[in-house]
């Protein structure tokens, strides 16, 4: 299985919409193509909207028109900031196609290396709260927060994990126990609301979340619903932990309240409900760094008020 | 609609596992078709269980081995506080019927008054942020803290509501958003971990649950995702209030600890996951009482750590 993977002349991404239920492929041979993939969610997962979108960039470079192939694809998705720092990598590069490759390869060594240092934050038979999918699917491979689940088990620590199901989309409950199940992770999946329930119970020693964009002051982007996480683990003195590579990290970005929060489709959340019912549908919150214990990159684990040490890594 | 009738031989029940779908009827005759409506929520919310449970320890008191039927009722599920109060009504009561009906009547007039009550807390257009349903179809009529938005609404303040889902069973999807349809009162759905972002975009100013069961301390049972609910309105000064009716409150349970929290059918949860998928699924928490600014009962509007003033009425 390969989230992101280049094929010669096209970016072929697993359909993420189609998961658990059916393992197919998706091929987009156009930035155009790569840029609608993102905004379905064919591909999602910061790290693995950056490496499609560095290749997204390259099929634009070699299009008639590069510049609206390129706009198509920052105006794809708002939030995550790999999408941006991957189209300008590629755009700036001498070998467009060598740097793509580039960020795909670096992408899997910095989800290694977050794994590591993760994991050696946590104590034996870990007991992990996590949101959304950060797996393999989320990242070229490996993952960010999943990451550090899979490094802790591969050091024999025999994490164990309670997976939120993730509203509207349901990332955690399609994505994150099919990939659990692979790796065979125990995992017990919960409605997002009942996260509450299992801290009270104390069912959670650690809590783990990826992230989108992470501004300066160390307030993070992450799907809607890392934010009640994160305060019902301050709540119970649980360590909230975010794992992220450094290309989710916007020096640029002064605080949360900077960021751009997408606003995605009212249909996405009326399941359960007539059509038409009026829904609001924000894809994202801003966890305050206050409330992060932790900033796990590849580069270090960092603390939230501490970024600023990233500068010359983000700025090469 | 009516939510819970007696129509001389048996309980009449609207089904709200078909709602908003279907609007179709099941009749119980017998106390065990009673406990099985219960158990598998074709009636739910803690007043509506009360007033069915009533009607089904008529039928139990009727037939040829009471002590099983009530016993099955008293079986079906064991949060709910009314439930227990109402079959112990009816069974202790010179004329059993004439208690049930007692008891049906009793909650409307109680739900109009914790309308009126509570909507004396609001101020004009104020934003209400709700979970579950706690409407007409949570109770005989009218509703706890969705009457207290009738309420609001009747008296011309013009309220507008955001309604949480409320995974697994969607009552806030499926029920609420129906009641507010039908009320002409403006709302949005949004998914569970949304609330966080809602509050960090100031569009809250008050946040209003139901209860299933109210400790002597205030400690207040609820569907689960309650308590993250409050816990947010703590974090963003916005009063978080209980609306419920006395006949929730149980002075014999000194606080939340002791509190018995249904676990449902993993089922439940695995809607967008494969069947089979390990899944943890308790149907509700606990809100410290710390976190309730006020408890909203027909007998007043009371501090959570006044309840024992409510002694000399839950005891008569």
């Amino acid at each position: 299985m390969a989230t992101v993977e280049w094929t010669g002349s096209a970016v072929r991404l697993i359909d993420q919409t189609k998961l658990p239920d059916e393992e197919s492929y998706v091929s987009c041979g156009t930035s155009a193509m790569v840029a609608k993939a993102i905004r379905n969610m064919v591909v999602r997962g910061a790290p693995a909207i950056g490496a499609a979108a560095a290749y997204g960039a390259v099929l634009a470079l070699g299009e008639p028109d590069p510049e609206a192939g390129l706009a198509a694809l920052r105006g794809s998705r708002p939030t995550a900031r790999d999408l941006f720092w991957a189209v300008d990598r590629v755009t700036s590069a001498a070998d467009p196609l060598e740097e793509a490759n580039a960020i795909a390869r670096e992408s899997v060594d910095a989800c290694r290396r977050i794994g590591r240092l993760g994991a050696a934050l946590l104590k034996k038979r870990p007991r992990i709260i996590t949101i959304c999918n950060t797996g393999a699917l989320a990242t070229v491979d490996y993952g960010t927060a999943l990451g550090v689940v899979r490094a802790a088990q591969e050091q024999g620590l025999e994490p164990s994990v309670l997976v939120l199901e993730t509203r509207p989309r349901a990332q955690g409950a399609r994505l994150t126990t099919w990939e659990l199940a692979k790796l065979g992770i125990p995992f017990r999946l919960l409605a997002d609301g009942a996260a509450g329930r299992a801290f009270q119970q104390g069912l959670v020693d650690v809590a783990i979340a990826g992230a989108d964009r992470i501004a300066a002051n160390g307030d993070t982007a992450n799907k809607v619903g890392t934010y009640p996480l994160a305060l019902l683990a301050r709540e119970h003195g649980v360590p909230f932990y975010v794992a992220a590579p450094v290309s989710t990290v916007d020096l640029e970005t002064p605080d949360g309240s900077a960021i751009v929060i997408e606003e995605r489709p009212a249909a996405e959340v009326t399941t359960f409900a007539p059509a038409g019912t009026p829904a609001w549908n924000p894809a994202f919150d801003v966890t305050p760094a206050r409330l992060i214990a932790s900033i796990i990159t590849e580069l270090g684990v960092l603390q939230p008020s501490n970024l600023s040490a990233l500068r010359p890594a983000v700025t090469r």
